[in-house]
This record gives C-alpha cells, sequence and structure tokens, in this order.
C-alpha cells in the first residue's frame, strides 16, 4: 500500500484542536472524514507530525496515510481538497517510503507567533494575531530569546497538564523577526512541549513590557517548575510553520 | 444635542451586510443594540456614509448619530468598543457640527479590491481576499483601469436591482496596487452604484485574463447596458477604505 505525505494548512479558529474527539469539530476529524469519502467508506487512520491546541493554525503541519486506491500522485492535492471544507488547504502530498512516519521521522519544526502592538485592533487580523497595546522593548526580547538557545530542560515552559516525561528539547533558533507592523517570534527545535511555545512567547512578553529582566530567564530554565514562568500566551496568534524531515 | 461622527472597521464575514434589517446580523444592528445600552435604553438612529454589501468589509466606514449623554469624546472610542462584538472595531469618534451627515457631506470614498494569483489559497486571507488561480496581464489591467477614469454614465457597471436613477458618477482615481504578494485595484470617486466596484472588477479581471481587450472598457461604458460588463467580483475581496469629508 503506498503511503503519502500530505502538508496542510489550517486556519484553527473554528476548530477544537488537531486531534481527533467526539461531538468536536477536529482538523483530523474532517480529514479522515474527506478520506473515507475518497476511499468509498473505508477508514483511513492518520498520522500527524504532532497536536495543536485549539486556535491553533498551520502553515505546513504535515501527515501521513497509507492509501489503497491507485490516485497518480499529481492528482492527490485536487481530490482531497475536493472534500475538505475550506478552512483546510492541502499544499502537497508526496508519496513517501513505508518507512516513513510524520512523527517520528520529524528532525526539526517551526512554529512563528504573530504580536501587533499600539492603541488599534486590526478587524482583519484580528483570528491571526495577537494585539499588545504597549511598546515592546525588542533588545530585552532579542536578549531573553537568545538565553533559551540551545539544549534545556523546558519543565518551566510546559504545561502541567503532560504525560511527557523528558523534558530536554534543543532549541536551535529563537529570533524575533519584524515583517511590516507585526513583530514574529519565531522559534526552530528538535520538539516542543505541550504549550512550550505559548508559554515562552508569554513570559518573554513580560520581558518585552518591562514587567521581567530578560536575565530571569535563566533562573526560570533552573527551576524547573511551570510556576516560575510566565502567562501562556493566546492561541490565535501561533502558527506551525512547518515541519522538516532533512 | 452633540452629533458625533464615529469611524468603524468592520470584518463583513458574519454580517448579512451593513444596512439593518429583521432577522440577520448586520453591522447598523449590532451598532444600535450597542449605543442603545449606552443611551440606557434609548434608540438612538444612526446614519452611515452608505451600504456595504452581505461579505463586504470596511476599513473607514463613517457614521453619525446624536446623543443625549455627555460623555467626553476621548472616552467614546472605548464606551462603543465595551459594547460591541469583536468583529466591529471603533476607530475613532469626534464632535462634529449638527450640519454633518455621514452620507451627505462626504465628497469622496475609496475603494479597495484585494486578489492573490498563483496556485494556492492562503488559509489565512481566504476572507478577506479573491483567488485567481491564473497569472493576470498588469498592462491590460492599467489600460482598462485608466478608461474609466473621469466622469462616465456608469449605468453599465450598476447591478439592475437599484432604484438610483442618476448614475453618472465621477471617477477620480483607477489604479492597481502591488503589494507583497496581493494585486489591489484602488477606486477613489465622489459616488458609487450598486456593486459597481465589484462589477468594475469583475469585468477588468476578464481583461486581465485576456478574455476580453482592455479597448472594450469604452464601449462598455457606452451600451449604457448591465449586460455588456462583465460578471460581479465576490464580495470578500472588496473593503470601504476610507470616506473624506474635505
Amino acid at each position: 500500500m503506498p503511503r503519502l505525505k500530505a502538508v496542510l494548512a489550517y486556519d484553527g479558529t473554528a476548530f477544537a484542536g488537531y486531534q481527533i474527539q467526539p461531538n468536536a469539530r477536529t482538523v483530523q476529524g474532517e480529514l479522515e472524514t474527506a478520506l473515507a469519502q475518497i476511499h468509498k467508506g473505508e477508514h483511513i487512520r492518520t498520522y500527524a507530525s504532532g497536536r495543536t491546541d485549539t486556535g491553533v493554525h498551520a502553515a505546513g503541519q504535515v501527515v501521513h496515510f497509507d492509501t489503497t486506491l491507485d490516485i497518480p500522485e499529481p492528482n492527490w492535492v485536487k481530490a482531497m481538497q475536493a472534500f475538505l471544507p475550506d478552512d483546510i488547504i492541502v499544499q502537497e502530498v508526496t508519496r513517501v517510503s513505508d518507512d516513513f512516519h510524520a512523527r517520528y521521522s520529524a528532525s526539526w519544526k517551526e512554529y512563528r507567533y504573530r504580536i501587533i502592538t499600539g492603541k488599534r485592533i486590526d478587524v482583519f487580523r484580528r483570528k491571526y494575531t495577537v494585539h499588545v497595546p504597549q511598546s515592546l522593548n525588542e533588545v530585552a526580547i532579542r536578549r531573553a530569546l537568545k538565553s533559551i538557545i540551545g539544549e534545556h530542560d523546558f519543565t518551566s515552559f510546559c504545561s502541567a497538564k503532560t504525560d511527557v516525561e523528558e523534558k530536554t528539547r534543543i532549541i536551535y533558533e529563537a529570533e524575533l523577526l519584524k515583517e511590516h507592523d507585526e513583530f514574529i517570534f519565531r522559534f526552530v527545535g528538535n520538539g516542543f512541549l505541550y504549550n512550550m511555545v505559548r508559554i515562552l512567547v508569554g513570559t518573554i512578553l513580560e520581558v518585552g513590557q518591562g514587567k521581567r529582566d530578560s536575565a530571569e530567564m535563566e533562573q526560570i530554565l533552573a527551576a524547573q517548575s511551570r510556576e516560575a514562568a510566565g502567562r501562556t500566551a493566546p492561541p490565535q496568534g501561533l502558527v506551525l510553520w512547518t515541519v522538516s524531515y532533512e
């Protein structure tokens, strides 16, 4: 049975997160419903690179599944899109080897978190950015971001609601981009714990607003306690940007 | 009674247009509900610069109303925003003279229409842009836009569903902007007929796709018949950008 890798973009606004669950609209639920229709009722199990929470978006979520159908590779995007709602867009579908796994084969992931500062809310981006009325201290933010790069135990930046025991992750890149009127926090790492990016952003925003010193980041990491870090930033600013299998 | 001018931005997606109507969610309906709450139940009638259709957005819609309350001018934005849903944003509220009228005092309006070309749909902008898979001939589009500048009878670019008899309008500016990956059609005029911008864009897109020659624009204007023009472009690309009272 051919194994396929699909890259999906989705608007997380109207989903109760990625993972399938009864009586809730989820990305995985919509995806498996669409695949069942293409496969004439047969249930096709899908595997994603990881979950995303309610309200969190994706530009490049990756899933894999095995198909029993003989559809040529270039036709898969259109075939899937025909059965999917307009808040899930299939970016690309490719044939992969049988040992490819969307989660276990991933080498790194990139997340981005978009913020607009200033007095006014942009009504057209309210579901894809977070509005921060205060101006931010960019120098302090960049200093805080620098201190989380590398291999660390990220227990302090992980929701207490997790089953994962091993909380050491490597952050390869953590930087602040400025695009037009947006501040974009960009994180590249070998893995991310539950709510990790949102707690990092929430804490570093407190640094940017002068509520914490950037030097505190190291103490927070060392504390290995969720209490040591700041708030969890809201979901709508977050995008699972890309998953790499290099 | 002080007269106030309010500038509103709204996301038209979840509204059945601007104008109030029974059993439908409208911008005017939400606005008057909010004003009634601020005025302790008293109904406050509002007057807008004009209507917008279902799904059409605004960055700078202007309304006026008379208030019986003694709220200081700088507090009005927050007072109104507190009672409005998050798809209507109050940009600014100012005291105006008693002869100001949002519709009759307007000297010109600007509309913008946003298009993304290329193979892929951007899931985050699908409600605020129109996706055109084909590439567009920019030279032909600019030529077509040029030919509608000036004073013309725009009968051919007006929905048949209108009561307006006088269909002569002046277009001061009609141009194509390129911002990042977007094509933006920009129109400035002393007034716009029902569906006029959407029929102009729909017709000029046919020019851009090579289905019509740009020289046809003059013939279409001369025909004074809706049949002569092209399709009405979809609502979600359109934004009432600004209303001027200079």
